[in-house]
């Protein structure tokens, strides 16, 4: 088993697209990577978060069953867990924020339970850089790969903390415009250069309906998205597809740029599941053959043969 | 030697970009059409356009030195070549037209020469819906694939015409903002099924620096834009596109799907040369080598092993 610790938030969202709106479900970006990454056999995934004595004991027990450890799961007497609350706009690559309570993930002090900090695998889902930070420092053995996600939030107020959290990171995740602002670049080329030399030898770029790009060095790799008739609700697709970058990682216990490359592809799989539903719903009922199935489909989408003598 | 009918206009551009501008240059849709289609051996392309007197002989003798037959290339005594101006914002993917100047292309009524009224494959850069009709029509045996490219233009003041035109097409490439407007959906997957029933086998959704979808009955292939250092001038490359994917169906002979995907990973390479330098610049110095070197890129950037037992 292959240990893989997740940290970010576990959280009450409340959504509202075209198709519909959701009361108060199940979300947080380590919800979503816990989910995606407990698709992958072999993987012990640990989830480190915060939230209320409001956050159901079926959420939890959600998580269990799919032998998600939750030692490092907090649950703050009296406290209230996370909330955030968005509208998505009828392109679905918009989307206005209605309301975000941070309740208990204000003072969230992240602790790593013992077992899990000699882990190959932590994946920093977005929260404060100095809180990310902080995991990494629990760890008693250098771990095989760290992987950052983060947003523009902590770009306008918090740079350099942000800078000085990712000296100690080999993955980061970005979306192409936040790449931009941290790089100070257009071309998503010499942004991912940029960042590289801040300390990440990996930059996934993410580009939502325009899939995602890996570069290290001079190697650069792309997973489009799977085009879908409908997209349902796009929250937790980023962090799915991180969790299914990390999930696959961690399975292979391969961090060659080689396996990289099919870790973008099971990210990008898992993200086009999860758009399907609301909320987490479709990365609950997900099979191994649903999964092995679309794969397929994105070989079809992708694969080509020209000899080149 | 395989014929391709490649209508369309030849022109002349004034480009501005955030690395510099120019005087009058060569342009025209047919001409990168004509350029792109050919690197390809065995092929031999036709242009079918029209030009005033002021069209220098150098830019006929540049076409015909790549064996291009030029005797569809009308010359209007006493006309003026049809202008465009055009100016790119920072972003590159935007850009306001400063002149539309039509001149002899008001009048342009193609007439394929006799030679070429037996081709395989014709291939219509955008023109006028009826204009681009007409030459189906000429035509004295059905060619095994007709390709059409348009835009939103004459959905705005030619829906009904380009609908009619739709019918004898085998294959669009349109962009994306124009594939919703065509069929009126959001979703690129709903939008391709629609247009597919208005005619076109094979929709090509170009979507510029974010690469092209293939869709085909339930078969869907995508094809990524190589992530470039520096887009220098975007100016053809959408023409540049349609000329590699036509001009690779028609030096192979065989248009099935599977075919289909290998041009459209040879359209977006043969681009990816066109934006590095201003206009027809880069096509004209291009060698069959650094074509292949540039396959290898594309390649290395999508192709990837998970075995699926």
């Amino acid at each position: 088993m292959s240990k893989l610790v997740i940290v970010g938030t576990c959280a009450f969202d409340a959504i509202e697209t075209p198709f519909g709106k959701t009361d108060k479900i199940l979300g947080g970006a380590a919800t979503y990577i816990g989910l995606s990454a407990a698709q992958f056999k072999n993987v012990d995934p640990a989830i480190v978060s915060i939230v209320g004595e409001d956050f159901p004991e079926a959420y939890i027990d959600l998580l269990t069953q799919r032998n998600i450890n939750v030692e490092g799961l907090e649950i703050v007497k009296g406290g209230k867990t996370f909330f955030w609350s968005g509208k998505y706009h009828n392109d679905m690559n918009t989307r206005d924020t209605l309301a975000t309570e941070l309740n208990t993930l204000e003072h969230f002090a992240p602790k790593v339970p013992e077992d899990y900090r000699d882990a190959a695998i932590v994946m920093l889902g977005n929260l404060q850089p100095s809180v990310q930070l902080s995991v990494i420092q629990q760890m008693t053995e250098k771990p095989k790969l760290v992987i950052l996600d983060t947003m523009n939030f902590w770009m306008d107020i918090a740079l350099d903390e942000l800078k000085q959290t990712l000296k100690h990171i080999d993955v980061i995740t970005i979306n192409d415009e936040e790449a931009r602002q941290l790089s100070g670049e257009y071309s998503l080329v010499t942004a991912a250069r940029k960042i590289h030399e801040m300390g990440p030898a990996y930059v996934v770029i993410k580009k939502g309906e325009h899939g995602a790009l890996i570069f290290h060095d001079d190697q650069i790799f792309f997973a489009p998205a799977l085009p879908l008739e409908e997209v349902f609700d796009p929250t937790g697709a980023g962090d799915t597809f991180a969790g299914g970058f990390a999930g696959f990682l961690a399975q292979s216990g391969d961090i060659s740029f080689e396996n990289m490359k099919k870790a973008l592809i099971y990210g990008s799989c898992l993200a086009s599941f999860a758009v399907e539903k609301f909320g987490t719903e479709r990365l609950e009922s997900l099979t191994t053959s649903e999964i092995k199935e679309r794969l397929k489909q994105f070989q079809q989408l992708t694969q080509f043969e020209i000899e080149l003598s």
